[in-house]
């Protein structure tokens, strides 16, 4: 049964993928392939390894085989110990090229070229270093951890970096100049014209001679015919990047919302992206997943985390300007516990969206109600069921036996922090690490960075296979090793019982460094 | 035409606190005096002295004379160089302090006594150590700055400290056993049966006994009977000073709403708020005031401000939720610069409220509206009219011209930060550094560190006025000089044209260490 399924997923993917790269011109989008279950396609597995993946009593380690990432990343995954059938994580690692648009972009049936760099199964690396056409590309890397169903993670991990393509295409004659600060206005007829900083409709050549004559638009000044243009802010290039990563954060959530009329896209997904783009790592979060880097020992966090804790007071004021969102069965305020209904007229601990601090209330009838976020740490719970806030899909989950919509009060947009990479001298050890919070439940950060930064010390620098092996390190670290029924890890802790992938990225390559001999 | 009003200004607020002082079980609130237009209570200046104060030419520096502050706290300030007629900013140092209920404070008559400890020109330290009970008092230094009037600044300095101690009452009972765990509910009957950790309604003991019979409640347990139980928030005492002082912003706020229509309270203003307690320095800031620690050279920054750029997220979340908000004149959406009727159609740079970085959009005709959120820096406004986002007051404050109401996009929740005091050893020299904005604008932190870290390490330590000099010379170095027409800092840089208030507070006292003798 599963086998079939498998067997299906593959040649799916594959058809969709020659069926886009070999229409270009096509009209976008067409109604996509819909994606059946699988792993991450830079895995290459046979079906019959993908059956064995899925063993959740041995809970066996994926790594990276042959198959060469870019910066010679490194990955590994392991499924849950039984939460869920499949593992729902997914990931994606592309290296995707920007092409000057070969027609009118205002055209509604426009449709961006691109040339897929990377096919399952092909060396990555080489196919880049063969090309001699100094196109732009963004090296892309990604992981998404479903829930509710492994479709939105899936669908997510096929599409998102096309849709940031698809953003980082109408901005590219920009960032082909870096020199060039984006215009503030472009011209429909002549982008190129308007690029010119001194010229275009945002007249800063204007006012910048009227300047000559004097403090023009000051007060008193005798000039009086530009002071508007002293009021324009300078927005700078990976401003630009930062608003296509989100943008296509949306665009990306509203296509599985379009899609989900015509196909079943089960469940929704955190999404932690890392784009490299012109010397620099934009990472891009939405949802528990997480990113860090460790240079010379030191750890950087590059992400931070979206649960019903950390935005409880975005979900209370939502919930406050539109209370009808909680329909009869949830309260705004938050209280330590559950109250009942013997405690109505006593004072209770409560606080609402403008405290971080807590009082005490008079408990009312009202305050019986379930509240919009209940629950601590991993229990923490959005209307009583969803344990983070921002992510893709969802977009028909309901409190269960209700028709309470919880998409409301979610959010598709990451947050974006960018590491400027030339910036920084970095070492062979100095690496990226994202994952799933199946790693992050159970270890810390300093036990990751130690950990990893440990591995890597012990390796030999020529063998191009470390990171990878690093990262299953770390996947073993956190799953741990049955024992009386139970997963355990160093210090008798609890192992992790989650779907845990992790990608270790060597900062080294980002600064153009050739990767070591082999 | 000024000196009468501020000799009216003087004995009215006298006698404001001698009715409150000596009868302390009347109800409360009653219609409090109108405290019209003065300078803060512990300068103690004659008439002659605030008439003198307010010369927008010399602009004279105002320092603390013979009155001690609490901690030998140090004071300056100075007028604006003609912005206002007025010096908006206020200042208020108290130390008061907190007594057990005479009466059931859930009776809506109750009032909680209060004796300040403070009055106009007496020296605070003394009769603080003069009194041998062992009352729990807190100690308190404010800051308001006003703007479109002096009211609301003046009724907040005169009110903040009160709302603080109304809040604190509260919990004092609990505050006063600092082992305890704040309980979840309190018994209306008894409230302090219920302050006993192992009784009460929260039922912490019985969940405490069903845990011994192993683990209650967890999955597959066969003990049912206590589960919500382990979903009990533990609460610190430190949570209920941050409430307390969360909810004595919200209740100031609504006292100034109820009084002004009675009363003439005009404008708005920011409030920077330090509160003392059992050895924690609670930062609580709403607006664009300032406060940071300099300890050992380093700097700590205190607060954060809140202004039009700084919340711009939540201004547009609320206008894209609330867009009557906007009336038909403003959009949610931010741009560079005004966008011109010609530009229809055209594509340029804009945000959303999920934005951080910018994309382009094509222009339409609602775009053409002005921009919710506009300008940079200390030009960026909402609404086309103010520069804060939080603070007190402004209820009746309008678009110019129009029925567009401000004060719903300002919040009045301050910002809370702790600082526990006991976990650093502080010398002389450490300081804590209050100031209006008007400092901060032409100083950076950097500077403000060196300059106060400099000029302390040049006083006599055995000088209880160091502080105060020291003041003075940070609001000399933001003011300048006159020259040219024109106010002048070091670095030929414009000097701060805007009220200017200053404390500084050392630390070392804070410690329970003695003041130097002097």
């Amino acid at each position: 049964m599963m086998m079939t399924r498998v067997r299906s997923a593959v040649s799916s993917i594959i058809g969709g993928i020659m069926a886009s790269g070999s229409s270009a011109q096509e009209t976008h989008p067409d109604p996509p392939p819909r994606f059946p279950y699988s792993r991450p396609d830079f895995l290459a597995l046979s079906p019959d390894e993908v059956e064995c993946s899925a063993d959740h009593i041995s809970r066996p380690i994926l790594i990276l085989k042959e198959t060469k990432l870019p910066w010679a990343t490194g990955y590994a995954e392991v499924i849950n110990a039984g939460k869920s059938t499949l593992n729902e994580d997914q990931a994606c690692c592309e290296v995707v090229e920007l092409r000057k648009r070969p027609a009118d972009p205002s055209s509604p049936s426009y449709t961006p070229t691109r040339r897929r760099s990377s096919l399952p199964g092909t060396d990555i690396l080489e196919t880049i270093e063969s090309t001699e056409v100094k196109e732009l590309n963004f090296h892309y890397w990604a992981l998404f951890d479903g829930h509710g169903g492994s479709g939105a993670a899936v669908f997510a991990a096929k599409f998102l970096h096309l849709h940031i393509e698809e953003q980082l295409q109408e901005v590219l004659e920009i960032l082909q100049n870096p020199a060039l600060q984006p215009p503030t206005c472009l011209g429909e007829d002549n982008p190129v014209h308007h690029l010119h900083p001194s010229a275009g409709c945002s007249q800063r050549g204007l006012s910048r001679a009227a300047s000559l004559r004097g403090a023009a638009g000051a007060p008193g000044s005798p000039n009086t015919m530009a002071p508007r243009f002293f009021m324009e802010k300078k927005i700078k290039q990976e401003s630009l990047v930062v608003g296509a990563v989100e943008n296509a954060f949306k665009e990306m959530d509203a296509h599985i919302a379009r899609e989900r009329t015509g196909y079943s896209i089960s469940g929704g997904c955190t999404a932690l992206v890392v784009v490299y783009l012109l010397g620099k790592l934009y990472v891009a979060n939405a949802g528990d997943s997480r990113a860090l880097i460790v240079r010379g020992g030191e750890i950087l966090p590059m992400s931070s985390s979206f649960t019903p804790e950390s935005e409880r007071q975005r979900l209370q004021f939502l919930a406050h300007l539109q209370p009808s969102l909680l329909g009869n069965d949830f309260t705004n305020l938050e209280f330590p516990r559950r109250v009942t209904k013997k405690e109505v007229g006593k004072r209770m601990l409560y606080r609402d969206f403008t405290m971080n601090g807590w009082a005490y209330k008079t408990v009312q009838e009202e305050d019986l109600k379930f509240p919009l976020v209940f629950g601590e740490g991993k229990k923490a719970r959005v209307l009583a069921t969803i344990g983070i806030t921002r992510g893709l899909g969802d977009h028909d989950l309901k409190v269960h036996d209700s028709d309470i919509a919880i998409k409301p009060f979610l959010s598709c947009s990451p947050e974006v922090k960018i590491y400027n990479l030339p910036q920084f001298e970095h070492a062979a050890d100095d690496v990226m690490i994202l994952a799933t919070d199946g790693l992050w439940d159970v270890l810390s950060n300093q036990e990751v960075a130690e950990a990893v930064s440990g591995f890597l010390g012990n390796c030999d620098p020529d063998d191009q296979h470390r990171y990878t092996m690093a990262a299953q390190d770390l996947v073993m670290k956190a799953r741990g090793v049955l024992r009386d029924r139970g997963w355990r890890i160093a210090g008798d802790r609890l192992g992790s019982g989650d779907d845990i992938s992790v990608f270790i990225i060597p900062l080294m390559h980002g600064n153009g460094q050739q990767p070591q001999p082999s």
